[in-house]
């Protein structure tokens, strides 16, 4: 039985309800349609997926879309916008129309949209039903991330041996003849990806004392003997679906520091990705990982692992299960990343992540990137 | 007085709360702070605004945000979930216990968190607010959008050059030996952009029978004699700022209906621009396009004119204010595009779009391509 079916027959609705552009996962997932503007979604019991989009774009939905179609004309917009005037009120009578006097709504329905259709109908707020939905990739949905590792791999590829090129003048890389930047290393990756129909943004290429904020994206020239994070998470723009993989690398050797907390994560790595399979749960490998930094003498507060051992991925770049504290069982089928990462102020950060999926025994691993610290 | 504060004297709330993602454009307006994952923003009446971000973003969010910096634990979130498991209920007990007991929240605070916060707050929906103050731009932001719209100038002479230089071999266009492609022009416009710091997405580039489908992002070779549609709405990575521009053209003469229509919308375009200035209505705007084009001959129902005129542009590529029929006072400092187009299915779509902003006396217009259908 569909998972919504499922959730509505538990909770007495009529209809679930989603109003969001495709930007949102969830939309994007239970349409397959993309638009950047917001529409509504229902579903009945036991009924197909309905969207209701604007005349403008039906016919473009109509070839691309897994819901079934109605135009705004269709459910009444207009005729019910000449007596109220109110666009969320408007809208809100215009879904009760189409879906029902008892209502399933998303976690992040807009709340002037849930205010509206408290004056008509009953309404509950789900639990997250698609996104757990989500979290569950079909054959087909683990092909298309597998798709996107590999360019990924590719990209990777082109940022290490741009680094390992590189000639070092005074302390400093350099990339035929001019300096060689976080913001030339970027662009390179994103237009080659590009190139392969994905879309990558905001890719880190951080170096030295900046790699100690993991989420600093990096700016300026690189420099020899400090740790180089690369972190790129690109979007296939036809499926819509992520990946995410991190190496950290230098050009030259860098402080001893850092080469042993290199040394410790690429362990840790492989010590969580021997402790994934199903029925473990992802707090109990992000806690594998914490007590082995421990063990080696580094902390998980706000210095040294300071974030997440990983997270799903698919339609969102971080989406469930989650591997930390508040990680649940994992499941065959998760897509997850594993990425351990140390970060001291002063000293420097280290990160390496790979992505892959659950299996009925244990991790398939999609990133064969190879580790090597010096470049 | 701040807008914001100015809302909340209105309805006598404590403080304004907006929870969502930086890909929102109020809470990158509100924060000037980049983030993939959802945080809190809230204002209390007179004071600064304030953003509650994890630990891990903390020193970032201070170097990075306009906003004061508060982390989740210096809010008292840790302590919260050792009592209260779920995590729409904590966040909401954080909320109020910094925010205060009567709160004004944002349209689109997820359904989910206005529940949670009605257990221990009166709320407020607020209407659009930040949307409203977003859509006047100050004479930075007016800069931001206009050096956002010269890069996509110089990103539609590139295309437009690729089609001019085209060979025709049996009706069909050639590059360097190649098919000639919409991805290719894609391709080649979107990374010229990167190479500006702007992200250009799902760009536009549909020939023949496609752009009668205004949205239609266009596939496969170009093909001679067609009208091709070239639209483009590029971001400056680094502000956050969209621009926003169209032309059509066509590698020798199309079809007369085709020449028609261009010349009508050309016509058109101008008209619209003569009509903006403070004062009158996006309606009105509208409405006197619409009044044109029915003395040339030509409909606004589902074919012919199909959308709006125009739209504000800014943080989102749509936004404040609107040129259509739900169109209000145009005011000094609105940076919007004005885009006629006509589309008729069998024959096939033209749109001109410039973008610009309302001054005091009528419209600056940052768009300077030259309309040339056959090129």
């Amino acid at each position: 039985m569909h998972a919504l079916d499922m959730a509505l027959k538990n909770c007495g609705a009529d209809a679930f309800v989603l109003y969001a552009s495709s930007d949102d996962a969830d939309m994007r997932y239970l349409s397959r349609f993309v638009v950047h503007d917001t529409f509504v979604f229902f579903k009945r019991l036991g009924q197909p997926g309905t969207i209701i989009i604007s005349q403008m774009e039906g016919e473009r939905a109509s070839r691309e879309s897994i819901a079934t179609v109605m135009t705004r004309t269709q459910a009444g917009l207009p005729d019910i916008m000449k007596k109220e005037k109110n666009p969320w009120k408007a809208l809100a009578q215009m879904i009760v129309g189409q879906a029902g006097k008892t209502l399933l709504v998303s976690q992040n329905l807009p709340a002037a949209l849930l205010r509206a259709l408290e004056e008509h109908a009953r309404v509950l707020v789900d639990e997250g039903t698609v996104e757990q939905m989500r979290a569950i990739k079909t054959p087909q949905e683990i092909a298309w991330t597998k798709s996107v590792q590999k360019h990924t791999n590719d990209a990777m590829a082109l940022a290490v041996s741009l680094i390992h090129k590189a000639t070092i003048k005074k302390g400093m890389l350099y990339h035929a003849g001019a300096p060689l930047t976080s913001e030339y290393v970027r662009t390179a990756v994103q237009k080659q990806l590009m190139d392969c129909g994905c879309r990558a943004v905001e890719t880190i290429v951080s170096c030295g004392k900046d790699t100690a904020l993991p989420h600093a994206i990096g700016s300026g020239q690189l420099v020899a003997h400090e740790p180089i994070v690369i972190d790129m998470f690109p979007k296939d723009e036809a499926t819509g679906y992520f990946a995410d993989m991190t190496r950290t690398v230098a050009k030259g050797e860098p402080d001893a520091k850092i080469v042993e907390m290199y040394n410790v994560i690429s362990e840790a790595k492989q010590l969580a990705i021997s402790r994934i399979k199903p029925k473990v749960t992802g707090a109990e490998v992000h806690q594998a990982v914490v007590d082995f930094f421990s063990e080696r003498g580094y902390e998980s507060t706000t210095r040294g692992f300071v974030h997440n051992l990983g997270h799903g991925v698919g339609l969102q770049v971080h989406e469930l299960p989650t591997l930390g504290a508040a990680g649940l069982f994992l499941r065959a089928g998760h897509v997850i990343t594993v990425e351990p990462g140390l970060y001291y102020p002063g000293t420097g950060g280290v990160r390496l992540e790979d992505m892959g999926t659950v299996t009925g025994r244990g991790f398939s691993n999609f990133t064969h990137f190879p580790e090597e610290l010096v470049v």
